[in-house]
């Protein structure tokens, strides 16, 4: 099941994909017109926030056998991000692969403990929206594809084995870095949080559907030259252990979202450096989950 | 002018603190006991995105000559975070005063540029509320007394000279911070980041109240014993600067919070380092603003 925040020409809802992939089932809109009212949430993180009561009612709107009717075909729509505006930074973990780590810097590099950083959430687009180039501020673009998890219920101190029972979903992270502002300014926050630097989407593919997320093909694309291909079971860190680090004491929100970090292949790590440049098209695909397409402005 | 966020026994509510920090108005139920209708919103985040029309309707409401009447008595309310869910992290400047950063290394931890970290929005907790000792995930807990910004308006690409134009306000931070996690995870996120370690308040006082931000006796004690003493004259990067550098590429918004960085003396600081225990009371001092007091739980 996949799930998106879309916009269309009545206004924004929360939505899922037809098993296609060619259209979209409005939910609340559905269900008002089937049954005169509905009792769901207007955004994501508060449908998330329902529980299983919200995935049991998209079970049963998609059941429904006169559904068809209520599709929206792809080229009537916009996805935006599916998550349009978190509740709070979205939690990045750092040098999560060990071929990045290296290509940073050395092996020194590698982490020994799981390193957290954040993106701003006035930071997110959405699918096929623009990636300003900030030429005024930065000439150090850098792309970093990276699996995202979103949390899908409250809690704290979770432990690895039950962590995964707390994931919601997954959805694909482009987590734009200037790499100048990163080390000019130490912590990495600056460097990762201008505007438009965090595109996400296409969807959020629901947990059920994701048989082992520390074991997907991941692989992004500039200008269709294929730069990072990894797959996430080089985690140095498996989902489950970072939610147990960041869980410990600090509590998690449905909605919450975590970068998991990116593999081997950004701009910086070539010699000399391929930094994005204005109109470079950047594609990031990720096994069971789909692409996540963003140009740089010109 | 202070405003507050508080709760009596009818609900949670935007108010503003008498001139003799004896009693609080709750703004929305006055004007609509007053007029029948009021078109206040309820939370401090939608209050200050009001814009000037937010302070131009507490002048008047305040100034009704039969307000008397509806301010109640500080016993019978309880002040909460002024931000009670920020909408985002809280921005926080790291190493901002000199003998800060040689105290918690050496002169070469003077930063040449504005450092930026951040503080998830589920830590902070109001006046006198306890701070959680964290027993299970840490034994280093340490304190640090800031000054912080509250954004009155949306801005990007703000310049110096008219950076204080995008102030609200100011109230206290205790950046309360986990010594052991922040050494260990790296990037400051995770020691930073613990629930209850965003003490914040008592209250906000408006801008117009504070002749110059970048002058102002800060002082913390820890069980009356004064443990950090400066003024914000010693900022490294003045808040001006501050906001210039956080809103290059970075769209800044209405509500948004700058902890402004912490001055010598925390407990990291002492040779041995004296970290907080279980039970301390933390009362953090600001010139112009107030105290900020909170324990440690026990």
């Amino acid at each position: 099941m996949k799930f998106v925040t879309a916009q269309d020409h009545i206004g924004t809802f929360v939505g899922v994909m037809h098993q296609d992939d060619t259209k979209v089932l409005p939910l609340k809109r559905m269900e008002k017109t089937l049954k005169g009212t509905s009792s769901l949430p207007d955004t994501m993180i508060d449908c998330i926030s329902m529980g299983e009561a919200f995935y049991n009612k998209v079970v049963e709107l998609t059941n429904l056998s006169k559904n068809e009717e209520f599709y929206i075909p792809n080229d009537d729509v916009k996805l935006l991000a599916p998550i349009l505006r978190p509740a709070k930074n979205i939690f990045c973990v750092g040098k999560n692969y060990a071929e990045h780590a290296i290509e940073m810097g050395s092996a020194d590099d590698i982490p020994e403990h799981v390193m957290v950083f954040t993106k701003a959430p006035t930071a997110v687009i959405g699918p096929n929206e623009q990636i300003l180039n900030h030429a005024e501020v930065t000439n150090q673009l850098d792309y970093e594809g990276e699996l995202a998890v979103i949390i899908g219920k409250r809690g704290i101190g979770i432990k690895r084995e039950e962590a995964l029972d707390f994931v919601f979903g997954y959805t694909i992270i482009n987590d734009i870095t200037a790499r100048d502002l990163q080390s000019k300014h130490k912590q990495f926050f600056i460097g990762k949080s201008l505007d438009t630097t965090c595109p996400m989407g296409p969807w959020i593919v629901h947990t059920s559907s994701i048989k082992n997320p520390n074991q997907l093909n991941i692989e992004t694309r500039v200008n269709k030259e294929v730069r990072q291909q990894s797959n996430t079971e080089h985690f140095i860190f498996p989902i489950e252990e970072v939610i147990e680090v960041l869980s410990k004491g600090m509590t998690l929100e449905p909605g919450d979202i975590i970068a998991t970090g990116t593999p081997a292949g950004v701009g910086k790590g070539f010699k000399p450096p391929r930094f994005l440049n204005a109109g470079d098209l950047i594609e990031i695909e990720i096994e069971s989950i789909g692409t996540l397409s963003n140009q740089i402005s010109k």
